[in-house]
C-alpha cells in the first residue's frame, strides 16, 4: 500500500494556476500534491554569446528550493555560495527538456529564461518544474505572438514529466517524498504531447532494475503525462 | 499627485495570510500592494557559536528575491555566487528588528530563522519583510508555547516598520516603486506596537532633508505603524 | 557509415592497463579508442558525518579533465575556482553507479574515493571512467581483503558502462567524439555483470525518440557491457 | 560617567593630517581619538557601466580594516575570499553620504574612489571614514581644478559624520568602543557643512527609543559635526 | 647514505616520453625516479589583454596535480574550489622560467600555455615540470615553424632545473621526496642549455647556509642540469 | 646612473618607528625610501591544527598592499575574492624568513601572526616587510617575557632581507621601483645577523645571468643586511 493511499497508477491532484507574477511574461504555481513550484518565463533580447548572430533563439532554466521548502531548513544557496551538484543536475535537465519543443529559427534570436522556484516541496520537484515551466514558457510565447514580435508558433509540441519508481517492490506512479525516501528504483520520464520520449532517467538505488521493469515504468509514465498534458491545456483554455 | 492616486498618508491595501508552508513553524504571505513577499519562521535546537552554553535564544533572518519579482529579471543570487550588499545589509536590519522584541532569556538555547523571500516586488521589500516576519515569528513561538517546549511568552511586544519619503516635494507614506525611484529622500521606520523606534533610517536621495521634514516622515510612519500592527492582529486572531 | 568506419554494434579497441599509480590502493589506465582516463582508488580510515558510527562504508568519485584533453583547450577548473555543472553531474553519476554493487556492511566504516582523470578525450569520457574505476575499486578492495582488513568481499557484481545513441538515422554503440557531436539521441548505460540494469540516461537531442529506439539502444547496451566486463576481467586476471 | 571622563556633548580630539601618500591624488589620516582612519581619494578616467556616455561622474567608496586594528586581531578579508556584511554596508554608507555634496555633471564623466582603512579602531570608524573621506575628495577634486581638467567646483558643501547614543541612561556624543559596546540606543548622522541632513541611522539595542531621545541625539550630532567641519576646514587652511 | 643509495650528484633515472596527447601541439611524459609528469604545450591565437597588438607572444604555464599523485590523497583544488599558494608559486616559477628562453618577437602575438600535471609525486615535481614543459613547448614551436605560421625559432637556448639539498649535512643533487622531507636547505635552480641561470631558489629549513654551501650545491646543481639538456636532446632526436 | 642618483652600494633611507598600533603586541612602521610598511605582531593562544599537543609554536605571516599605495590604484583584495598568487608568494616568504630565526620549542605553543601591510610601495616591499616584520616580532617576544609567559627567548638571531639587482648592466643594492621594472636580473636575499643565508631568490628578467654576477649580488646584500640590522637595532634601543 501506498502511504497515500493512491492506487499504484495515479497522480497526485494536479492543479496549475496562471499569471503569478506580475513582471514575468509567462507564470504559473503548479501543485502536484504537496509539492507547489512557482514557475516564470522571462524574455530577454540577447543570447548566450556562442549563439550571437546565428537568428537562432534559447531557452534555459534555473531552479532554486527556499530553505523552507523540506522539511528541515535547508541551506540558501545564495548564503553558501554556490549551486549545489544537485541543483545544477535538475536546470540542466529542465533546460534540455523544454528545449526538445522549441524551434529555435522561429523563436529568433532572443532568451527565454525560465526559472522554477520550489516553494514546498513532497517529492517530484523537478518533474513539476518541467511541467510547470512549460506553461510558463508558452504564456511568454504567446505574449511574442500577440505583439507580433514573433510570427510562426516556434513551439511544436507539449513538454511534461513524471517520476516513477519500484515502491515495496510494485512499480508506481509519481512518487511522493515517502515514497522516493524508500523506493528501489527511481526513474524520470520527460515526453512531449504525442508521446515521444525526451529524456529517460532511471537509477537503481539498491538492487538493480530489469528492463521488464523499465517498460513497466515506461507504461505508467505515458499513462500520467497524458494526465500532466490535459491539466496544461486545461489551464490554459 | 502620487501615481498610485492615494493620499500621502494612504498606505497600500495590506493582507497577511497565514500557514502558506506545511513544513515551517511559522509562515505567512504578507500583500502590501503588488510587493508580496513570503515569510517562514524555522526553529533549530542549536545557537549560534558565541551563544552555545549562554542560556539564550537568537533570532536571525535571512532575505532573497526571486529572478522574476523585479521589472527586469535580477540574477539569481545563487547563481552569481554571492549575496549582494544590498541583500546583506537588509538581511541584517530585519534580524535586528525582531530581535529588538524577544526576550532571549524566556526563547532559550535555540535559534528561530526567518525567511522573507520576495515573490513580487513593488517597493517597500524590506518592509514588507519584518512586518510579515514577526507574524511566521510569532506563529512559530506559538508552536513552541503550544508543545510547551518555552513557558515563558518571548515576545514582548510587536514589530512593524513602513517606508516613507519626499515625492514630489510633499512628505508620503509606504511608497511603492514608481515613488521611490523619484523621491527626493527615503526614510525606513521599525516601530513596536506600543510606539517605540526600534530602527530609524533615512537618506537624502539628493538635497539634504531638514529635522521638520524628519519630524513629519515620523509622524506618518506612526500612523502606517498603528495600520499594520492592526493587520498583524487581524491575521492572527 | 561511421566516420570511424566501425559497425553500429561495434565497440572501439578497449585496454585496461592496471598498476599505473604506486601511492594509490588501485589504479588503472582504461583507454577505449582514443578515450583515455586514469582511474585511482584511495581508501581512507573516515566516512562522510552522515554515515559516522552507523558502522557502514561509503564510496565516492570525482572526476576531472586535463586542459589539453580536448580538441581546443578547456579552462582548468581549479582555476576558474568551480567545477562545472558537466563535471559536478559525471562524478555524482560515476559515484552512484559504483556504489550500486557494494555491500556497505562489509565494506565496513571506511570510504573509497575513486579519481577519475580523463588524459584524453573522444567521446564517452563518463562511461570510461565507470568501467575503469571499478576496476580501481576493485584492485583497493583486494588489497583490503589481503591485509585482512575486511573479512567479506563487498563488492557483489562488476559495473560497466557504455553510451549508445541514433547517429545519421541508425542506433550505434560507443559513440566517439565525431558521431556524439551529431547524434539525434544520446543514451549512457550502466549495468552489472549479471545484466542487470544500473542506470539509464537517454537524451533526445533534436526530435524525440521512441519506446522501440530505447529498446534497440538497449540491445546494444548489452553487447557492449559484455564485451567490456570481460575486459575487466581479462586485465586482473 | 562617561569611561574616557568626557562630557556627554564633548567630541574625542580630532586631528585630520594630509598629504599622506605620496601616489593618490588626496589623501589624509584622520584621529578622532584612539580611531585612526587613512583616507585616499584616486581619480580613474571611467566610470561604471551604467554611466557610460551620460556626461556624470560618479564618486565611490571602499572600506577595510587592518587585522591588528582591534582588540583581539580580526581575519583579513582578503585571505577569507569575501567582504563581510558589515563591510559592504558601511562601504556603502560612506559612498552614499559622499556622493550628497557632489554635482556630477560638474565633476563630468570621471570616477573618485575614496578608500577608507582602519588602521586602528576604537569606536566610530564608519563616522570618520566619512569625515576624513570627504578631505580626501575635496584634495582630489582640488587637484583637478588646478589642472584644468574640471572647471566647477562640483562639491556643493562639506560632509561630515559622527555618532550618538545613549550609555548608561544619558545621550552622548562620539562613542568610543567601551561605550559603543554597551550602548542602549546607537546612532550615527552624517549632515553637510549648512546642517542638513544626509542619513539618519538609529537602532534600538535593547529597548526602543523615543522621539524625545531622538531630538536630543540630533541636538548633540549637529554641534560635533559643527567642529567636524571645523576641523575640516583647518587641515585645508 | 642517500635513501636511495645513490651517490651525491647522482640524478635519478630520467626518461622523457613525447607524443603522449593528440590534440595537444607539444606532448610529454617525463618521469625523473617516481616522479610523473605529463607535459603538454597548447598554442592560441590570442594573447593576454597587456599585450593586445604589441605584436609580442606570450609563454605561461599552469601546474596541478592528481589527487593519487601523492602518499596519502591529496584534495582536488576543482573541488576545494581555489589554486592553493603553493600551487600558484609553482605555475608562475615555470612560466617565468620558460619565458626566459623565448624570442617573443620571434613568437609573435600568439599564446602557448603549457600545463604541467602532476600524475605521480616523489620530489621535485617543479623541477621535472620545467624539464619536461621545456620539451612540449619545443616541439609545439616546432609545429608552427613546421606551417609556416612563425619564420624564425623562437627558442633561443634549452631551458631545465633541477633541486639540491643538504641532506644529513652533506649537500646531494636531486632530492626524493624521502630526502626533501628532511633536507636542512632545499633549493632549485633553473639553467640554459648554455649554463646561465635563469632562477635560483634556496631556503634555509633549520639552520641557515653559508655561501660556501651554496657554491657546492650550483656545482651540483650544473652537472645536473648538463644530463637533463641531454635528455631533452635525446627525446627529441 | 641610478634615477636617484644613489651609488650601487647604498641603501635607500632607512626608519623604523615602532609601537604604532595600541592593540598589537608589537608594532613598527618602516620606511625604506618611499615605501613604507606597516607591521604589526600578534599573540594568539592556539596553534594550527598540524602542531596541536605539539609543545611547538608556530609564527606566519600576512601580506596586503593598501589600494591606493601604487601608482595607479590597485584592486583591493577582500573586494576581488582572494589574493593573488603575488600575494601568496610573498607571506609564504615572510612566514619562511621568520621562521628561520625562531626556536620553536621556546616559543611554546602559541602562535604569532604578522600581518605586513604596505601604506605605500616604491619597490622592495617583501624585503621591507620582513626587515619590519622581524622589529614586530621581536617586541611581541619581549612582551611575551616581560609578562613571563615565555622564559628563554626563542629568537635566536636577527633576520633582515634587501633586494639587489643589475640595473643598466651594473649591480646595485636595493632598487626603487624605477629601477626594479627595468632591471634585468632580480634578487632577494634574507640572511640572519651573524650573516648565516635563509633565503636566496634570483631571477633572470631578460638574459641568464652568471655565477660571477650573483657572487656581487650577494656581496652588495651582505653590506646592505648589515645595515638593516643595525637600524633594528636602532629602533629597539
Amino acid at each position: 500500500m501506498r502511504p497515500s493511499g493512491r492506487n499504484p497508477a495515479d497522480l497526485r491532484p494536479v492543479t496549475i494556476e496562471t499569471g503569478i507574477i506580475k513582471h514575468a511574461a509567462g507564470s504559473c504555481m503548479i501543485r502536484c500534491g504537496d509539492t507547489h513550484v512557482l514557475c516564470t518565463a522571462s524574455i530577454e533580447p540577447r543570447v548566450p554569446p556562442f549563439l550571437k548572430g546565428s537568428g537562432l533563439g534559447w531557452v534555459t532554466a534555473e531552479y532554486g528550493m527556499l530553505p523552507a521548502a523540506t522539511n528541515t531548513r535547508n541551506r540558501r544557496e545564495a548564503q553558501a555560495g554556490k549551486q549545489s551538484g544537485r541543483t545544477q543536475e535538475i536546470q540542466r535537465l529542465i533546460g534540455r527538456a523544454l528545449r526538445a519543443c522549441v524551434d529555435r529559427v522561429a523563436l529568433g534570436e532572443r532568451q527565454i529564461t525560465v526559472d522554477c522556484d520550489v516553494i514546498q516541496a513532497d517529492g517530484g520537484t523537478r518533474c513539476a518544474s518541467i511541467t510547470g515551466g512549460w506553461v510558463a514558457l508558452r504564456l511568454a510565447v504567446d505574449a511574442l505572438l500577440k505583439t507580433g514580435d514573433i510570427r510562426t508558433d516556434p513551439l511544436v509540441d507539449h513538454v511534461a514529466a513524471v517520476s516513477c519508481g519500484i515502491y515495496g517492490g510494485v512499480p508506481v506512479l509519481d512518487l511522493d517524498y515517502a515514497e522516493d525516501s524508500e523506493a528501489g528504483t527511481d526513474a524520470n520520464f520527460v515526453m512531449t504531447g504525442r508521446g515521444g520520449l525526451v529524456e529517460v532517467q532511471g537509477s537503481a538505488e539498491g538492487a538493480p532494475f530489469s528492463r521488464d521493469e523499465l517498460n513497466t515504468l515506461i507504461d505508467l509514465a505515458e499513462g500520467g503525462i497524458r494526465e500532466l498534458v490535459a491539466a496544461q491545456k486545461g489551464c490554459l483554455a
